[in-house]
């Protein structure tokens, strides 16, 4: 046994067991989604997630790896790699390249799953679909490319540890422009442009979905390291944590004395939006940053959701507010707070002119390219339910099934499948 | 500090954690299982898991864990190890021997949770225990000692590495024994012969538990190794995810295409039935052969959904499709793609044949073994649930209580305990 | 790469991934007791569980633990490190002082999870939130740091490796304050002095919080090494498996014979209480202990349960039978079992005379020290809910909102935020 061969063995289990949690987040983004959306849909979105996970491992392991990390060309897009194959040795890490596959696999698939709560309860399933081989084989690997695969932001000098930037806010916006396409659920806002809410169908089970994103998350950020022997990994785990609970913290204290009540899925989101909003600097910032970080990350959240409600813009599950704006604000405060080379920790403005520039690359290139994906994909499959298959709830419409079924008789067996249709 | 001291150390924390993540995994089964029946069944197969982590854990300990890894006699079972005691200088690893004890404790309470499911909603509850008794202490030990304990199979040269034989089809075939043996649920099928359904109480509690098995999965089949220092550790996990994601994909691409919807318990049982399939080769096949194996598993999957529906055998979760038809299908493939001596990759036919006799010899065993057992079991204890239990539901008949109680008030305390009944 | 780098990085990465397990505990902690207690309480006490991850861990952070962890004064408290600053040298781990703290954080945030159970559905939320600050400043931290951060009971010679005593007994009797402070929820007890019952709302929610917790635990004791390479960490492991199976398998068959059903709320609260009992001693006794510490520790609990209802005290998820019966057990267990210094073991009645004295002294600390500190926030806020509030439901009360909505329509939007209201 030598210390190449033991190093290489606890760099490869720190991988493969942050990857494990990271793809356990995909259970975490189903439940969160199924709690926060109508009784009739859960089993919808929960499927959606299904779809993320096994249609988008495929087709990030088909093509999006080789666009992302294959060798670069021109810092647009990496151009071999695909299917783990050819020469990858300017991947040079510890672990093999297939270990490093599986870890970026488990990000790609937390991407769409972002996209997929902003489109909830209206999305014709089919069309989802083809949404996600679009996100997994191009949209996020292109731009994950530019920051993360040698290409031209990274190069710029952009700072994006873990994805505030490059998973949140490009997830995020590429949310915002698909529930702008498909419009708001039927009945959301009044003819007289009032806003209506449907309660969470179940906060328990949204709960569980938080606490599986929440134990997730140290994979996600503490693996990020790639490398076990890394020494800021125990910094980045306390600051993930700090940031965490002081954005859920700030939601519930928030809502406590301006609302007089404690909104459950504000401190739910509010603890989602430090987690998003550490993402980026949990390597370079400080504990006290992080506790800021947090803070103003719940409150741009709250921010966000009331300004989705003034716009008229219908996101079930708060996608935007939790990944877009604190995702933006986590990827800007690198800039102020990072330790060598932050605005107010150095008085440099360098880092955070690169980081603005990121964002608006990032973002632009999520909403402009959802944007045109979508529309690509209508000249096909109508991307929006029909109002017969919204009214009905798409899990009947498109799985044949209701989340919770109570008879306790049997029914008669139709066919190969179970085809329950309510009269 | 010594290499070998850190060697040791980061074996064992290697073990320990992925023996959690696989006793996490029973609260997989639970869920999924209780998600799957119909809701007045649910804490009981929920109190069955329990039975099978908590007796099956103190059973194996006592009595199993000698059979299947004490020194060998004649190939066909341990003799020593009782209680970890003893000599067992022939389990020559790093890790301690109790560390071993438990990652094998975890594998042997997932046997048997496996043949719960298929028993569901009419089992005795006490005539299950016994069961539970005689797999953990005697039917998968000795099976298990044929292939992993130094028995006959493993000299044999039969190849199962993280149990899709050993674990998937013996548990699988135990299960079709017990349903046969029990027979359907009361209204299953009709006198004329059609199948009715029942739909799962309850699709998002069978989703937590699907993604708990699938977190689980990487520490079944990556933490089989049994050392962190095994190079095939990443590969393991990445084929492991590939097979689960085609699997599940397959389950869903085919349900959409074929009757229109994509159907959620097939997606589900879809994506495990590609994690059972990639089990006993995950250290043995190539990423492009762990596509295939997983879209087989799916197909072989819903083939034997469809086959237990003709041939009148009830299995309310599919403990069969997923467990049985997928493992089977998983060692056979071990013979086909492995690497060094499969059919395909080099044209020797040894393998392929020394892993059709293991499962021979595995299925007769668990069917067999377990219709003996409950018949043995009859003797003393009716089986089956009585009509009025049924009927009832498990819940109120073995437990005293219903899975979900939305009334507010109180009611009256009738003695020590919670004594629940319907009139 | 030396050999120390990398036994830093092993060090480091064990003890983030086993808090963040035990983090994932909370989760378990807040499904638990929202499947334990009413439906209308459901999102109230997952909000508490909100409250203590996130509030507990930044009061932990600022204060408690500078108290628990700063350099020794007079044996009595801490006097540095707040927020993990200044001169910490005496804590002399591989790991850096701020992953210990996370560690640390993980456990006080346990603590107060542990009271939250005891006063579910009648606590004023305020003044949880208050109480929470108390405990997560000063009553554990200070307790903590009397066995663990170089104080006097340390220096006697108690032994309580993961906190039997100081977590469990501790949090228990603190939890007992709480409950006899605030009162029996109406409607528990009649005014003839009939216990009478509420039936779990939901016990596969339930369900899930307790294989949460059963997989946080394995961190929770094992992770406690806080060093990769402890020897003890296999058998850590092996012990706390045995002990949560015999408490688990105790309640089971008790029940069953007992009441003619297996009791399924025991069932669960006999695995924790097995848990609880191993959390002392799990570095110090045999197996053979371990399995009779979780035999009694399942008994005491059911006892527990018993001595409460006599005595007219409501505690509606157990908490004091599971944590603090069962943590006082193991806690004496210690001092009869130790391998090297128990009664039993070696003759001697020194260890266990130090056990006796510290659990004295331990749960007088949490029962008085609760007591006032509800006395202190009585004069502020009212402690408990109004009748009126109770009755509702603390979900509408705290929160404007209800756990499970099956309503599918939307509701009118009366203001920035979610205000439903039961007319």
């Amino acid at each position: 046994m030598t210390i190449h061969t033991l190093n290489t063995g606890i760099d490869t289990i720190w991988v493969v067991l942050t990857a494990a949690m990271i793809i356990l987040m995909e259970g975490g983004f189903a439940l969160l989604e199924a709690g926060f959306v109508r009784h009739k849909n859960n089993v919808n979105i929960i499927m959606k997630v299904f779809a993320d996970i096994t249609i988008g491992t495929l087709c990030f392991y088909l093509l999006g790896f080789g666009l992302m990390y294959g060798k670069d060309a021109l810092g647009l897009f990496g151009t071999n790699g695909f299917m783990i194959k050819g020469d990858l040795s300017h991947l040079d890490f510890l672990i093999s390249t297939d270990t490093f596959w599986l870890f970026q696999a488990a990000f790609v698939i937390a991407v769409i799953s972002i996209v997929s709560g902003a489109v909830a309860e209206r999305i014709n399933f089919r069309a989802y679909i083809l949404y996600a081989v679009l996100m997994t084989i191009f949209i996020y690997p292109v731009a994950g490319h530019w920051v993360w695969g040698g290409g031209w932001l990274g190069k710029l000098g952009m700072q994006d540890f873990a994805g505030s930037g490059v998973i949140h806010a490009l997830g995020g916006f590429s949310a915002l422009a698909a529930s702008m396409f498909i419009g708001p659920r039927k009945g959301k806002f009044t003819s007289k442009g009032i806003s209506t809410v449907s309660l969470p169908s179940n906060l328990p089970l949204a709960s569980v979905g938080a606490f599986l994103l929440w134990f997730g998350w140290f994979g996600f950020n503490a693996g990020s390291t790639l490398s076990a022997t890394d020494v800021r990994i125990g910094h980045i785990a306390v600051v993930t944590m700090l940031s965490a609970a002081s954005g859920g913290a700030t939601a519930m204290l928030f809502t406590l004395f301006r609302y007089k009540r404690s909104d459950a899925p504000s401190v739910i989101n509010g603890s989602l939006a430090g987690l998003v909003g550490i993402t980026a600097g949990c390597a370079f910032v400080s504990d006290s940053s992080a506790i800021l970080i947090g803070v103003v990350s719940g409150l741009v959240m709250l921010l966000a959701t009331h300004w989705l409600e003034i716009k008229q813009i219908d996101d079930p599950v708060g996608a935007f507010p939790v990944h877009a704006a604190s995702g933006i604000w986590g990827t800007i405060a690198v800039g102020l707070f990072a330790t060598d080379n932050g605005l107010f920790t150095t008085g440099s403005w360098h880092l955070l002119g690169v980081q603005l520039l990121g964002l608006l690359v990032l973002c632009t290139w999520g909403f402009v390219l959802t944007w045109l994906g979508l529309k690509l994909i209508q000249l096909w499959i109508p991307v929006r339910s029909t109002e017969e298959e919204e009214e009905v709830g798409l899990d009947i419409s498109y799985h044949g099934m209701v989340a919770a079924f109570q008879e306790q008789e049997f029914i008669k067996y139709e066919s190969n499948y179970f085809h329950y249709k309510e009269d």
